[in-house]
């Protein structure tokens, strides 16, 4: 069993009878989509499941989790993703994947939010290892852009080989990066303020908990 | 020559040569539209000007002005639109109609944001006379509606005839009702941070100064 397993296990353990559970999307999520099957299988654990994206919904189902519609619900118990980057104060960076509004929607609707990770994730600042995913309405990305480059920023329109990168629902993707003493929580209500940006991948004020897996253990981190 | 007519002339008469203009939408833009115009053919006033929605690129088009496309500009000089409400700090209620993205572009990027009403749009707070709008992505109208419940809010899909009215890019519209005692700015800064909400009514710190037509005559409010 590897860090992502066993830290996927761990969260599994902890869910409950009569639980809606928001599914993550990636390959940690992955495990604890197995994990929950597992449970379910073995333990005849009660649950239903909502999920971030179409390709966790499909594992869902074929694990034969009880799928509920993210239409169809009001609140969820807790949901259960991995991240990119984790900041000291629980700040996260997510989104390398094309459902960052679903994965956000889902975070925000569920009374808690626990975050997966590695040591790896961990980092003193959002934005440290990779660039802040923003989703932008296509007409809108230049004028956007230029409100990135105001700030200090630069934004790059992600790329799909041939062409340009769009989301599930038709956004465009500027992958940006800003200066190292900009703060993560003051650029997430920064980069709420400016029309045309649809989402974007620093989700502040919304981890409940972080389970880190590292050399065999874990580590939790509450808020 | 009624209010409408009257203001819009006021404001088009300050219009500069060389001024990059970004034009509104609505009855009163249309009459800003016409007496630009009017300059260019009567004055030779040259501007280029850049539009918010396709009916005021048709008119201005149509009218002989020069339109550049929202996709070629980083900033403009003005923007000129009406406002469904105003209140005393200058925040506006905006986005009866399907462009409020688009709106909510040029007002930040432009240098000066000048918005031409009359009497009746003055208002002690936003959302007095009219719901405001928020634009939502369709998979999402049901998780943010929650969301507007816990504000202590009420909205409503907007119809369309037999069907739900669908903004220019592809968002619904909830139509939503808050407590009399929240104050506008503050809203803006919560819905600007409720993931499934693409774009909101309430325009903050973006008036420079608001242009209001009574009894023949033009009150100047400046920020």
């Amino acid at each position: 069993m590897n860090d992502k397993q066993r830290v996927a296990e761990h969260a599994a353990q902890q869910i409950k009878n009569g639980m809606l559970v928001g599914l993550g999307t990636g390959s940690t999520a992955n495990y604890f989509i197995e994990a929950l099957a597992r449970r379910q299988q073995e333990e005849g654990l009660q649950i239903e499941v909502v999920a971030s994206s179409i390709v966790s919904s499909i594992k869902a189902l074929q694990l034969g989790l009880q799928l509920r519609s993210m239409e169809h619900i009001a609140q969820l118990d807790v949901y259960v993703d991995g991240a990119d980057e984790v900041a000291p104060d629980l700040t996260l960076l997510k989104g390398r994947g094309s459902d960052l509004v679903r994965e956000k929607l889902l975070a925000k609707a569920s009374k808690a939010f626990w975050v997966l990770i590695d040591e790896s994730k961990q980092v003193q600042r959002i934005g440290q290892n990779f660039p802040i995913p923003i989703e932008v309405i296509p007409f809108a990305w230049q004028l956007v852009n230029q409100s990135l480059t105001n700030l200090g920023g630069t934004g790059t329109l992600r790329s799909n080989g041939d062409g340009l990168f769009v989301t599930s629902h038709g956004s465009l993707v500027l992958d940006s990066v800003f200066a190292a003493d900009v703060d993560g929580k003051s650029l997430n209500d920064t980069l709420n303020a400016i029309p045309g940006i649809v989402e974007h991948g620093i989700f502040a004020n919304l981890t409940t908990a972080v389970f880190c897996g590292q050399n065999g253990a874990i580590e939790e981190k509450w808020i």
